[in-house]
């Protein structure tokens, strides 16, 4: 049986579901490159949607990344989000709720020892309709804020 | 196809598959309770695999907890994992592989505004063959570390 949405996650029903479609990225020391994603948002019937996400490259089907967590609303136009990435990468972000579009930026980003020295995420995500794009903007050790990702995805 | 395990994954095989099973919990101002388990390590064939946990109330199936994650190799012995909770908590742990034994501590616990006060997290992780038993100890603000967790699954 499908569970009642939590009443606190309202304003965020408009994520759930499962998104497909494609991005393009770029990144210093590396050629700019085309991906497929795909990122479902579902939820429990608790006051979390739960978030999965995997990409590859579009030429070989070879996995990129995944990154796996959590959306939480937190109170009228507030949003918050923990991740785990493989890159050995714990992240905790916050930000708002406008409508459809959320703006959030890391508040913590932790990593093992072995892993990508990450230093900030920010991401855009706006919902229109069936259709979902963000980008994700980063800073690394050495590496200034830039625009790393940017995607365009329809719910299926 | 099957992707062929990354060769810095081998001394990890032995955590894949599907787990399921039982587990007893306590924490400080509530009943000792029992619950159900399932937990599934995947890999894709990089250098990492993917860790995804759900658990539920025996009585009567509400959920009760979810980790979604990654743990990675980190050289000889050593093994890293990152984790996000729906309580608003991004968990970063190191530790060490024996054998079939991981015992790992968080190296960072951070939290949403809205998240719980989780300050230390320490798995002790135990497969024989079919079977994998954990236990887990937490520590919260206000709350000294004390065993939370421990549990017995068997491989699916």
């Amino acid at each position: 049986m499908e569970p009642t949405l939590h009443p606190d996650c309202a304003d965020l029903a408009f994520l759930l579901g499962t998104w497909r479609g494609e991005g393009e990225g770029e990144w210093p020391r590396g050629e700019p490159f085309r991906y497929g994603e795909e990122m479902t948002f579902e939820h429990v019937g608790d006051p979390f949607l739960l978030y999965s996400q995997r990409s590859w490259m579009l030429e070989d089907g070879a996995p990129l990344h995944f990154e796996r967590g959590f959306s939480r609303p937190a109170g009228a136009g507030r949003v918050e989000i923990v991740l785990a990435h493989p890159l050995g990468i714990a992240e905790v972000a916050e930000g708002t709720l406008e409508g459809t579009t959320i703006q959030a930026a890391s508040t913590s980003v932790a990593t093992t020892s072995t892993g990508s020295p990450v230093t900030v995420l920010r991401r855009r995500i706006e919902v229109h309709d069936d259709r979902l794009t963000y980008e994700l903007h980063m800073a690394m050790h050495e590496v200034a804020m830039m625009r790393h990702l940017c995607a365009e995805l329809t719910r299926s």
